[in-house]
């Protein structure tokens, strides 16, 4: 009884998305055993089936950026004030939301030191001491840590103190190379998304009162939610020579002149796994792509006290493990509860393997994401279960796709804006802008939609800004945020 | 000539061991390229070459975790002071050497925050909101962090303020479950650090005086250094139930009884790496055992401008890749640098290909650590190389080992202590102890060698303490220590 009860309550205590599509999410995040709260405002603890996912998300990017040349280092996780203040839009951007230590032990520090917001000021200060010549360009530089910024409004994933990031940083001889590089890291970023997280995003550049604290430019890659508001999944930034010059990085060319570098830096964080949610996600819970999920294949016993049952679970679960992720459930619950709990962690397969099966050789395997039922003979594991994984990862995104689709309004007029929010739901709205900052302002204020990016595949939508009717510049991609 | 006076600067700069010791390690860090200061004191950038080594030791440690049946998580890197303070012996070994955060951005804290040093008080706050029943025992987490620690002293990866280590913490139902799993990843780690570091170890519990905060046992490994100081290697902790009464962390038993379950943490640190080298270094740099080299071979061309000669050196790398981590310096960089830096840096094999060898279809490998070399005909790559890195692995232990025992002296008198060190260098004294504190300090200062441990492996070297004469209660490794 114990048991049917939290299995009811597994199921009940998840509100529906429609209803409230942030309890929703906090509701997923708790119940798929993601992450738990703590006595740290604003801080988390990820939780093993959570970090399970990051830890996936790792070992694929950091093999692509390893392909790229990338070499991984690590920084201190204080930077000195002084330090901090060496670029002026840096620290701007930065110290009003950082974390402060004045004191090591009982004794007052001399200089107080923040917790790395970002680490562009510790690199710069690095590549100053080890570059001298041409010869020691480019550096590719990448780092796996965790950053705190002080923020006031915190949700597990999507916006917390503390979270685990990836820091590119890269310096090199010229601006053309380190702009390829700042448009290569995108595409990673882009590619990864896609083929991975099954998620589509939009690539393009932030308007320049939406840029990275010091940069010259920014880009980054949009994702849309279930709820029609736009993700930030990725950054890439390109430097110029402005960081080299306030911190001092100097080499020596070919033709022997001292020459400042250049520079980028680009980042991911454990918020792509609040995208994954809220792109994937039903109200049974979480539904994962399977490039990134902990268990790809959850084979749950039927009578498993049955003679040979659990035997086969098992030898099942030993045949597929080198082809996928897979476990077999043998804990005490009921198959009932463990179907729920695969749902709700979002496995990609659940293979049911009963008395009667085991007679007839076969099993039944059913996708999360379509509930799609198909009997599989034993024999054919090897070559269905790989298809079936790979039809969830295109069906995910399929799906994502066809749902941003639906939800991109292009519009020509400013009063089209909400009217299309109002009838058809919140999403992405293309439309034409001038590149003036106060339409920008207009137009968020207006319609409440705020400039994401400015794609860079462009669509011609009008000859002039939807706000002020002066000549067009960009197409921008506007939507409410995350 | 500038490439020439590069090459020699390289040899010349670094301290020979025997006339400066701390300085030869200092020197090793620095031109292997391992780690750079930074304006942080006491903290370090840990460079690519360095942070590789790390990442090997994480990859093979972390499967070693997982097959005992561990799981990741990811914990705050904040603790409040008063979550601190709930254990009174812990938060008396910790308050003193721990960065305080006191503000976020512009405002003071309600609270001042620890950085942590370590996380016993949050696996435990987490342990107290997700463990009900005898069902969700036990728990076996790990992460893999760093932690800060506000030492007065520091030497790159010995003693840093900030490190990086791994730190398990786990939560059984039984006490002897609890101390089986202290024992058993106490284990992992001697087994490690012979395996995968070349690097003998002494197994053995702490002293009382010398135990982990808050702690009922705290278990070490204890490894020899060049210079005959001992280094603790990893420990391992026994908690008992002081943690989960301290915390408040019940479970209901299978009796239907509130219980306190029984808990462990353990850890290694990015120390490892300090250890490697004062254990297989020489005066021309650092030698780095096969299992965590960054590049297990790296193939050198000679006259690489002669035809065939650059293409063989690539596809003779090409083929090796599949067997070991291999690479070809294909910089415009001379042999003879090639050479030298291939030697700092401890690459275990060095290939030789030049246009004689591409002739006679061989090539010359040197073993970094014998220097020995060997003609192979290059069809036996496949079979050598690997053969040769077993070599140089076994060569490397056995050597330690030697050393090991040549600097391990067995003490029956307090006087033989001295006279021992001062005859055969610094080392490991065996000797008989009574479990009486003040004989532990006295010996400390009449022979400047500390308790290390109470090796596992005991042997009845007297009837009585080599201090006070009383009847002895153990045999105690002593060594001064890093």
């Amino acid at each position: 009884m114990a048991q049917e009860e939290r299995q009811k309550k597994l199921v009940e205590e998840i509100t529906p998305m429609e209803a409230d599509f942030a309890q929703w999410y906090t509701d997923v995040v708790k119940k798929a055993e993601l992450v738990e709260y703590t006595s740290v405002k604003g801080c988390m603890v990820i939780r093993p089936y959570g970090y399970a996912i990051w830890e996936n998300i790792q070992r694929i990017l950091d093999g692509m950026f390893k392909e790229t040349g990338h070499e991984n280092v690590c920084m201190p996780m204080f930077i000195p004030e002084s330090l901090l203040q060496k670029e002026k839009d840096h620290v701007a951007g930065f110290a009003p939301e950082v974390a402060w230590v004045t004191h090591g032990g009982s004794e007052p520090l001399e200089e107080r030191l923040c917790v790395r917001p970002t680490s562009e000021t510790l690199f710069c200060e690095h590549y100053a001491h080890i570059i001298q010549s041409h010869r020691d360009l480019p550096k590719l530089y990448n780092q796996w840590v965790s950053v705190v910024r002080w923020e006031k409004t915190t949700r597990p994933f999507l916006r917390t103190r503390e979270f685990l990031w990836q820091e590119g940083h890269t310096i090199h001889a010229t601006a053309q190379e380190a702009q390829e590089e700042t448009e290569r890291m995108l595409d990673v970023y882009a590619r990864f998304c896609e083929e991975s997280l099954a998620m589509p995003v939009v690539r393009g550049r932030k308007t320049e009162s939406d840029k990275f604290a010091g940069a010259v430019a920014t880009y980054a890659i949009e994702a849309l939610m279930h709820d029609g508001k736009a993700l930030q999944a990725g950054t890439s930034h390109y430097f110029g020579d402005g960081f080299a010059k306030a911190f001092g990085i100097q080499y020596t060319s070919r033709e022997n002149k001292l020459t400042y570098p250049y520079q980028t830096s680009w980042g991911v964080t454990t918020r792509l796994i609040g995208a994954i949610i809220m792109t994937h996600g039903d109200d049974s819970g979480l539904v994962l792509p399977p490039a990134v999920a902990p268990v790809q294949v959850m084979i749950i016993p039927i009578a498993a006290h049955k003679a040979g049952v659990m035997e086969m679970a098992r030898s099942v679960a030993a045949r597929l493990s080198g082809i996928c992720r897979v476990k077999a459930d043998d804990s005490g619950n009921s198959p009932g509860w463990k179907f729920a709990q695969t749902e709700m962690q979002g496995v990609p397969l659940r293979l049911e393997l009963g008395p009667k099966d085991l007679e007839a050789k076969q099993c039944v395997i059913v996708r999360r994401d379509t509930r799609e039922k198909v009997t599989v003979p034993l024999t054919e594991l090897e070559t269905v279960v790989p298809a079936l994984l790979k039809a969830v990862h295109d069906g995910l995104y399929r799906r994502a796709l066809e749902n941003r689709e639906r939800h991109t309004y292009r519009c020509r007029e400013l009063e089209e804006i909400p009217q299309a929010l109002a009838e058809k739901g919140d999403g992405f709205v293309y439309a034409m802008w001038c590149g003036d900052e106060a339409c920008e302002d207009e137009v968020k204020e207006k319609t409440g939609v705020g400039s994401r990016c400015i794609p860079a595949e462009q669509e011609e939508l009008a000859e002039t800004c939807v706000c002020c009717g002066k000549p067009a510049k960009h197409m921008v991609c506007w939507a409410k945020a995350y």
